[in-house]
């Protein structure tokens, strides 16, 4: 790999990883379609205890993001409120009161699914279609986020990458997680955390666990660690159906590259047809996978079907 | 019930319903505490054929929103689109493009989760506490919806009282659906459709197969049919942990009072502690039941924590 | 003008009204450069009596918009109030409380300049330029509406067409107002309505009149009394700074093709480089000078500075 | 002074201040009454040249606001671009092709008046009305800045106390401008400068100045120089009916006692009735006024008329 040449380094992942018409012309799905119903059903019957865990962090005024791209934090307000209700302000019968509220915020804010439409490769979007076909002004024409509505559920598998490979169970900002290191991670984790066709991989790098100790820094869009660009080919090879980590952008930054921005993504996305998960919250999982040594779960991280989203804010719900 | 007494009506129905102080004084869950491990193990085990469906209403403009106490249909822009990739108007390197959005909705807009932060009963919030301490313009500071992160899920059971009592599978506007109803639905429908403790209920009464064959009329606050305030001691007495209806009010419109507002939220919200899920689109998965006779299913409808949030839209899934 | 031709027709006006390259290559005023100050000076001096009118709607939720290319009314809330101030919620010292707010509003909505990056000719903005090369998804990058910040002010006159030839004050829908009418309106004024190079013209239709007393209806996009097509020589002869009406779309809506779409827009705007202003409130201002006679003022309509905005809203500011 | 007793110094600048009651029960407009149509009329004939000058900054992301209290910059978004127009993607007949736009943001996020609604003295909102009563989630009910939205024009006065004053025309942070040294601007300035009943007092400081060259930094709410609390006699002897500052906050900061917020706002705004400007942008002109040696000038500061807002975004103009 030659960090003068993204340019070559991406064609050549894409020309090996590219799922085009795999699926057919007409899919919206991707790699969602190695998810079938006996994976499902599957998936269920790993849910021994009932334990629950929300892998999403808390959509707040609190959150990473300082605007660039013009990525605010959420801004949630109040139509109404106990105080109204509580000062008979409100003017509703028989002693009922209540409270309304209103949100605004990028899809792309906090814990979130990327959806097919969020990244281009020359041009082109997912399935090789024409990307001014597909995501306009009015939104994704074609894979919108809704079309994914009930598709994102089914086995997932915790890769602890910070907790076997890092200190004190964290990586570097800057560390490139390589094949090698998630078949060590898979290794040191056992049995149950062997990854195939149609899981969900969940990457735990501990950079949000420094983050929450540390304060936000430059959380959104600065150094990270994160899955290298030569990862590409396992992300295709192990027929994955999605993959989230606990960082920003999943890859490692800064890039591998002289000068890039976000290659994997230029690969993954638009080429293998692979859902990315970001900023996902997996640090009470990972702390319960630690305990039991048991890294697969049941995974449902249903996207708001937001009509043309390219994205979207999610709540993931881990069930051990 | 006396249709001119409604203050009356309602004090005594809280006074039977009224759960204060059941799970301690701190308690932020109300009748999702009715859910534990047991029940999400059980849940998982319904999940036999491994089929999957969304429960939720696309969010877009295309909403039944009018503009009533400032609730608009969700309103999704772009940052980024595939239009500005494709004239290379983006600025990035190596041929990568990008599309990035942003949405503002009220969070009651479309399919949702009531938060306990919700609706209040004479000044009081769920528990007893003072509405005026608990949702203030910076939200609620309470029982936010993000508190209930991970606690929504378990057993789903549908109810599908428009195809058991109606005509095409669909109930009329004003029609009150009472607990003889509902022990109807259960009888017809058979041992799935039982309905006990922790199980979240689904009611369907056609009104959204209507409104999407007719068009959205006054589907936001006019004439429909659902929940009879009589229910509210099924409501209670059945200990459900949740109930969600394809209605946008829950209960049936116009009210059973000659002057009221939503009288059974007032029952159910602040004194009961459920949680009411509305504008679920429960058509797909009723005609999966109504097709194998199973109405029980694992449900995972986990609300976004947005911190504050008297509410959430959502997507739920149900898994059978 | 044949009904089947709007293509042809539009073509030929823009033909014979196009203003590129008339004040250089890097122009962004277009016909605001008409104003000099000059012009500014003289029409501060037609400040007499000192009266001060406000042509502005308000902006609420209870505008005539419903959601058709996602423009939503204005959506208001609150970050704080004085409620939380009386019961004590927000923690500030020595007895000061606040209340904050927060506006989400498409820049049309309501009182509004429609900027030259608003409508495109054939893919060309004004002055010639390519439009994918003047607004991108990130806002208008040569023609923002901050580029108006100043140019805004000079003499306005209003054309009251609808007392002039209305009845009781108001054109019918679908009136189209001709460069006759608009002589005869002039005539009937008298000589403070005369109008020439810099002016800011203010036509009166009454339709505004008319929604207030019936209700909106389908004043967002409905048919409407306007300026007629063939008044496009007359806007750019007459060399006025700038247009404003009190109606959804300046123009007469049905417009006068069989099939079209604000064919006029697409001859002022990016051919005539002309401002038009839209939805203002003119019947304060209009019984004022039907009551002194003196249709000409001070007019200081300043947009809001965003930048990149193709539009924006206006509190157009009237001195007599 | 006692930096230690701030609820007793504000007590006693309050009742020395109070203009309650001053223009009868049901005044919405404060210190503006003092503009009358005389005054209006005499300030259009301080327009000479004809020059015009906007005093906004412009509204974009790239502003000062960090997220406290849930202000954010303004987040612009295209609904539609140049770009889809020039592929076509519209749909549009004739060759026409649109944009649009939308914005979100806080009301006082830049350039902006404080409305009356703005600010509570124990629980008291201007004239003394409970403030419960006043600002509720609905917005102000009763002094929305709708109500001024033809009453902000008349004189515009400049004091340029950085140039006056300060160190290459920019006072430090901290410092606290004294009626002493409001004066020594005046005297300095001559007489164009003198300020007098209803006049619009424009105050810079080269905050702003400063900011523009070596960042945001702190400019919203860190340390700034502003008027000092003793200024509030002169605010109300001096009958002035508005006064704005380049700076985000009027008064100086850290304020003048140990432990307070704003005390200064707390007597101007709901005890004087005072309408206050703030992030006004007065280089421009400050430039101009030393340059030809005349302070003052014809002002209309028109804020857009959102029902029920405690404040507005503004693009004031000023005419020499």
């Amino acid at each position: 790999m030659d960090p003068a040449g993204p340019e070559e380094a991406v064609a050549a992942s894409a020309a090996r990883n590219r799922n085009w018409g795999r699926w057919g012309d007409d899919d919206v799905l991707g790699t969602l379609n190695f998810i079938d119903d006996a994976k499902r059903a599957h998936a269920a019957r790993l849910v021994r205890r009932g334990a629950a865990f929300s892998l999403s962090q808390r959509f707040d005024m609190n959150g990473p993001q300082k605007g660039w791209r013009r990525r605010t934090n959420p801004v949630h307000t109040m139509l109404d409120t106990g105080v109204d209700a509580a000062l008979g302000n409100q003017g509703f019968p028989h002693g009922i009161g209540g409270a309304d509220d209103v949100i605004a915020m990028p899809l792309q804010c906090s814990t979130q699914w990327d959806g097919l439409g969020h990244i281009f490769d020359h041009g082109r979007a997912w399935n090789g279609r024409p990307a001014e076909k597909v995501v306009t002004s009015e939104g994704d024409q074609v894979t919108g986020i809704e079309t994914a509505a009930a598709a994102i559920t089914g086995r997932g598998v915790l890769l602890d990458v910070g907790r076997a490979l890092g200190t004190d169970g964290e990586l570097p900002d800057g560390f490139a997680i390589t094949t090698e290191h998630l078949a060590a991670t898979i290794a040191r984790q056992g049995g149950t955390a062997r990854v195939g066709r149609g899981d969900i991989v969940c990457v735990r790098t501990g950079q949000l666990t420094r983050a929450r100790r540390d304060g936000w820094g430059d959380y959104a869009g600065g150094a990270a660690p994160g899955l290298s660009f030569t990862t590409a080919d396992w992300l295709h090879d192990t027929e994955i159906a999605a993959v989230a980590t606990d960082t920003w952008g999943f890859e490692v930054r800064p890039n591998e590259f002289d000068h890039a921005f976000q290659p994997l993504h230029q690969v993954a996305i638009p080429n293998i047809g692979l859902f990315i998960g970001e900023m996902w919250d997996l640090d009470a999982l990972a702390a319960d996978c630690a305990s039991d040594g048991v890294y697969e779960f049941q995974l449902v991280a249903a996207p708001l079907p937001i009509t043309g989203a390219v994205g979207s804010p999610v709540n993931p719900i881990a069930l051990k």
